[in-house]
């Protein structure tokens, strides 16, 4: 016997645009956030409205950034002769987070699928070769995701950019770190066979 | 080499308030807003804020409400004559979801805690039993939660009804439906065992 539609209902609701969260998960968050987080709640919709207002791509990288140009491309500490491409800001993040990594980024904000009309005019390509064309980037790491729109978007740009002198690079493709054999899957230990490593 | 918090920072750390939510979700989650549901993003902002200054609690049984009364204790279809008390908000949608409940409700937001200095009083227990003496309410269901918080109150609560002639009653405990005897805790075993009910 159903009350009518409560903006109860609408939290619950709107907390399944998040990913993971089912109608049970929504449910818990919505009661959480009412019964014992109100700060955390009011916190939570201030910093959603004021990162949908306040962030843009930076002009020369496509980071989420708050200004023009992000604090990452205009932080002279970095290393301007390495430039690792990426699909998205999240993917930007990940690399970020090995701490293993000082160059600059460009986020391609996609990958190429023509079967969705996306091309390299859609990717912006000549805007990628011309940010890696600007006499300080001496190498390009392709880092998109070695999926088959990664792989094919990788190979693209790879021809482009060697064309224009740029030494061009991509992740290794192996078995993971910590991983066992028997748990890994068969085309990436017979990728991992393909691409071995001399030991010295 | 970190460059300084942004409010896309911001966005993640106060996706954590959530439950459940730690920081590679709630990274996951401030991207997937970001990037592919600007609009989800949007719509939970808003519906957050308007739930946090659209609801208070019911004036007859606290659960979350827009209005002065909620629209389930106004509703004459719902059965006067029965009321289940519930600790929170969450636990009375819990029981609504059985649809095997047409009574009214009164959510008492706690339970007795001494060590916590919540008693009788804080949880304002005068106010359930003037309500429960409405005189259309003959039943009570006590549906606190079967902690030893939960038990306290419930028992609490049935001497100080029971002496007012109303008719208290308990949710059943035992092994759970669809339970295994072998995957079920020996407490509850024990217990199914004692309260066990004869077969017609």
């Amino acid at each position: 016997m159903p009350e009518k539609q409560s903006c109860l209902d609408e939290l619950i609701a709107a907390l399944r645009c998040l990913p993971g969260v089912g109608p049970r998960s929504a449910q818990r968050m919505a009661y959480h956030l009412l019964q014992r987080d109100r700060t955390g709640a009011a916190r939570l919709a201030g910093s959603i409205n004021h990162a949908l207002s306040a962030l843009r791509h930076c002009a020369r990288c496509n980071a989420f950034s708050e200004e023009e140009v992000c604090s990452r491309c205009a932080n002279p500490r970095r290393d301007p002769a390495r430039l690792c491409v990426v699909e998205t800001p999240a993917d930007l993040a990940v690399i970020e987070q090995t701490q293993a990594y000082n160059g600059l980024y460009y986020v391609l904000m996609g990958h190429l699928s023509p079967l969705d009309g996306i091309g390299p005019r859609e990717l912006e390509f000549e805007r990628l070769i011309a940010r890696a064309s600007d006499g300080e980037v001496r190498e390009v790491i392709l880092a998109t995701n070695f999926t088959n729109e990664g792989e094919v978007t990788a190979h693209a740009l790879a021809t482009l950019l060697t064309a224009r002198g740029l030494t061009v690079s991509r992740l290794s493709r192996g078995v993971p770190v910590g991983g066992e054999l028997e748990h890994t899957g068969i085309g990436t230990i017979a990728q991992a066979l393909k691409e071995r490593r001399e030991m010295l």
